[in-house]
């Protein structure tokens, strides 16, 4: 991990932090259902559920990075920046 | 959500509940990172990580889908199952 | 590999090989576009549009697999299927 | 699709062709197998592979892409390729 600080808009954080809570109001949910002894279908749907808003989140906040960070580092002449961009692309192909 | 119930052991329901705990942490950490201003990138490499913990759980819970209750309604002579399993499956693929 | 046969119906074995001979057009489709120097984005609709067939393909196969061969072996009491199987689905997840 | 055009380099566009021959020639392998009744698990290998081929295919072409026409597009101040981008990862990333 870097020590670099991205500095978001008010919104920008709201939107993902709400995205977060509901996120683990999901986990909370599917620890009830294992508790609960649900069929194993309906417990996939919801984990499936949960990994969307994972996907969901993901996706907002690289766009806030491709606006933001990397648009501006480009515009300086950093090339660092793409190179790492392309190597969190692929993970996020996996 | 059907009314099905599975029977799992206490070891199963352990091994799911854990990996459910540790997510939860890993979200409550990606909420401390959206409010400390952490940069972009490394807020998406703890995400990804929470996605592969999705998926650490959805197949562990897939397993013991295809282990217990597939195995048996199939022995049952159940075809429906079959039908739902490729529907999850499918789901799972994307 | 195994030296295990699946005998599909020739319903299926034409379904599958029209599935491969459209993915094989889409493949030479690319060349031509790579050799016509086509703008990068435009390819990469085409190359997802080629993944996306080969996941069709994929979750045919499966669902032939899962009520032929895999129901069959369940029902003969043969246990590794399902192990396969499993690993097959991991490949499949990421 | 636009009518925009991407410069390569010869070595590119070589290193992208030869990755697409050899994509065109597992699918024909695959065809091959459907024809010989091969076990469906193994057939299923191959076209995993195959998947992993156009995964492939589309990192070296997304890599290109975003060190060349999107770099350039930046310094540009177009912003539409950044928008552009984002949609076409958000499609990969399925």
């Amino acid at each position: 991990m870097t020590h670099k600080k991205t500095v978001r808009t008010e919104a920008q954080k709201k939107a993902l932090t709400n995205r977060l809570k509901r996120l683990e109001g999901q986990i909370r949910g599917l620890e009830k259902m294992i508790e609960d002894d649900v069929y194993c279908n309906d417990i996939l749907q919801q984990s499936m559920s949960a990994a969307s808003a994972i996907d969901g989140f993901n996706q907002e906040l690289l766009g806030y990075h491709l606006k933001g960070c990397v648009t501006e580092s480009i515009r300086e002449g950093d090339e660092e920046v793409v190179e790492e961009l392309l190597k969190t692309i692929r993970k996020l192909m996996k």
